[in-house]
């Protein structure tokens, strides 16, 4: 009898999961085909960068954003939305970049160079002339600090092509972008000039955000297109070259923002609150088409599924349009301020920030069996193209993780090879993003989030 | 001890194939560095699509990428290169093709259509000006069989937007364009129009093979646009329509083309082929970049990068650029005709022909044993993107499994969520290929045919 003592509750769990897992399958293709057949997630992204376009934090164009998708999550049916205010940097351009080769090896030779300031960095306060130094890595500009005072420093800050999850070239070439400027400074540079930040074999320049260590002066930086780069870097190893750079950048006052917050409120456990999201704002330069209007547009796509399929959550269900990631991280900061001012028990937060592609995994940060819980919903979700794999959240829901440990963050993974071939580049626009490839990002969040809202986040349970 | 003398083999070769797998591990490492750092797969596909262009069989463009084919398999260091002569169909378009909507529901209303007459359909000797009669399926074309009788008839033939495997729904889709104007002809029609075989959300129309059933006339057949296609079907469904269409197809005798064959000689085991390949043709309303430029330019990178890293097979490697696929399957029928004749021992047989997307992984076909071997192989092609899935060929290396059916077939899978938007299409050009999803591709290829060359295709070995 002993044996079956333990046999019937095993019996029971097994046929109550196994009918669980059909309906949570039979529930997830419910949602792929309505949005793989009725999604509005590429038509409102068509809105957001077409009508609106690239919407800098501070931008009419971030204001008008917010507006916008309001008025949208409300359409949508959302229990309620609001507007979660919020300081944002208020950095502007402030005229054309211009960069050029001026003398190559003692002569003279004039060649505009494809440039942009990067985000955050100070104007040149006219045109700048001087010798170059170009350097590989910050151990050659260590090594050849004697020689770069008075120069205009050039950092060769290539993506490594070897790294097929491109998002780890990134975070390597990363540094000479965002400490480059203060670093060369440090020895007395005038102006800074990286490589783009690409893999792309084209000649757009990719901005994005760099910080000023507050000790030295703070020299103006350029990101120069990846064709132009790898050209002025070969010159340069064969002798002198000589420069030319001016950007305009200032910051005002910071701006007044908003989060845009939309909530579904749950029915059993209104109290546990699930968030998705992406982040409003882009750079000045492009559209912001997968950076990150993606995200935004399928976190939309999420509340208009569960509309469309009249689901009722258990929990709380939270679609936030954060209003500033690029240069200061301030919407996802406040957000997780407000839910600690607040008390808020946030169980688990997702984001949608690495493009608009065909999506290959759900990242999730765990605990081993909490871990174990979520990669047992791989099956669920392999049809649609992605699995469970540990690691994840975003930009703007880690903060969450530093009010409350507890809180599970997650991040869609799409398919990178082409992302960071137009990020924070002019090249990032509507038309290099794929419906489907869109829509199948819709379809994975709200599978996670479906999961999440009717199991949780208890490892037990 | 009875254990111990168990014991040991099972250690032995434990540890054996744990060294091969690492071996195994660190030379596909090699592979897909040299491919992500120096391939030339992308420089070679601008030759083929931007300086050659277009090659439908019978072409001028055909016979001169063959040409170019044969040279760069030259340069890149086969053992040997060559011609393998093949008859091949000679389709001409034989002018523009013409669409349009002349009434609507009974009043004057002209409205020009985005057409592309189906490869291998005949002319319409003139202009034809008839009402429409627009149907979903083949079984409302057998239900309303008696208004077909000197009508156009339209067959709204939609992709299954919901099939996320999008190979399946082109499966579907495709009895309309490659049967459905022998399916009106039947019942008197005297032309056909189709939806495009497309999930894009434009209007480009996508040509297409189709055959014609010798027991009716050979009515002429035309793709529209997506949204053209599906404004007229709306259109009709509320009431009479009358259009237009003007074709120009025919045939001239069959053109003598060439299969290019290119070969690595094995050093062990030189009377097993492995083949590896794509197709040279493609449509005349464009490049063929995805299709088949793709599958070509990574057969050529498979051979440079073996090259390059000096490896030389145990067995023999053919790399095969097929003649004729689109709209005869010539190249492949007369591949496998030589290696009957010749009594090749064919093991292995991959072909490239799904487009130069982002691979997703290495589909095999294959008995269970067999595929369990392939299955182990998982981990080492991962960090690169792919899995080996069950089931897997290629309409040009398929014929060498009817000579032999020990011929294991494999293909390459790449995500298929862009490639109907583009298949066939005006817009399957170079600027739509991305150039590390492209060599993300020959890596895997590479790493197969590397995997099947050192370890075969016998299960118990």
């Amino acid at each position: 009898m002993k044996r079956l003592v333990i046999l019937i509750p095993l019996l029971f769990i097994s046929l109550f999961s196994q009918a669980q897992s059909n309906a949570d399958s039979l529930f997830i293709k419910k949602i792929s085909d309505e949005i793989m057949r009725n999604g509005k997630a590429y038509d409102l992204l068509y809105e957001l960068t077409k009508k609106i376009g690239g919407r800098l934090a501070g931008s009419a164009q971030q204001q008008n954003a917010a507006i916008w998708g309001k008025r949208n999550l409300e359409a949508l049916g959302a229990d309620k939305v609001f507007m979660q205010p919020c300081k944002t940097p208020n950095w502007k351009r402030g005229g054309n970049d211009f960069a050029a080769i001026v003398g190559v090896h003692g002569e003279s030779h004039i060649q505009p160079l494809a440039a942009l300031a990067l985000g955050n960095s100070m104007g040149s306060n006219g045109l700048l002339e001087a010798e170059l130094v170009a350097v590989a890595s910050m151990e050659e500009l260590e090594r050849r600090q004697q020689e770069v005072k008075g120069k205009i420093v050039y950092f060769h800050s290539v993506f490594d092509p070897t790294k097929i999850q491109t998002f780890r070239a990134y975070g390597e070439s990363g540094i000479f972008r965002r400490s480059g400027a203060s670093r060369a400074a440090k020895y007395g540079a005038i102006g800074v000039m990286i490589h783009s930040l690409s893999t792309a074999p084209d000649n757009a320049p990719h901005t994005g955000s760099m910080t000023y260590d507050e000790a030295y002066p703070k020299i103006p930086a350029v990101a120069l297109g990846p064709n132009d780069a790898k050209m002025l870097y070969e010159l340069a190893k064969k002798g002198s070259v000589r420069v030319q750079m001016q950007t305009h950048g200032y910051f005002l006052p910071d701006a007044d923002e908003n989060n845009v917050v939309a909530e579904l409120r749950g029915s059993e456990f209104p109290d546990e609150y699930i968030t998705l999201g992406g982040h409003l704002d882009s750079w000045d330069v492009n559209e912001g088409a997968h950076d990150d209007g993606a995200g935004i547009v399928q976190t939309m796509e999420v509340l208009r599924v569960m509309k469309a399929l009249n689901y009722k959550p258990k929990r709380t269900i939270r679609f936030v349009l954060f209003a500033n990631e690029e240069n200061g991280m301030r919407g996802g900061n406040e957000y997780a301020n407000q839910a600690k001012i607040k008390h808020e028990n946030h169980i688990f937060a997702i984001e949608s920030d690495e493009g608009g592609f065909t999506p290959r995994a759900i990242g999730i940060s765990a605990n081993k069996a909490a871990f174990a819980k979520f990669q047992s919903w791989t099956p669920l979700l392999k049809p649609y193209g992605t699995e469970v794999t540990l690691g994840g959240g975003g930009a703007d829901v880690n903060p969450l993780a530093a009010v409350n440990p507890a809180t599970v963050l997650a991040g869609l993974v799409p398919d990178s090879q082409r992302y960071f071939d137009l990020h924070h580049a002019p090249t990032d626009v509507f038309e290099n993003v794929n419906k489907r490839e869109l829509h199948l990002g819709a379809v994975n969040m709200a599978a996670i989030v479906y999961l999440i809202d009717q199991h949780g986040v208890n490892p037990s349970l």
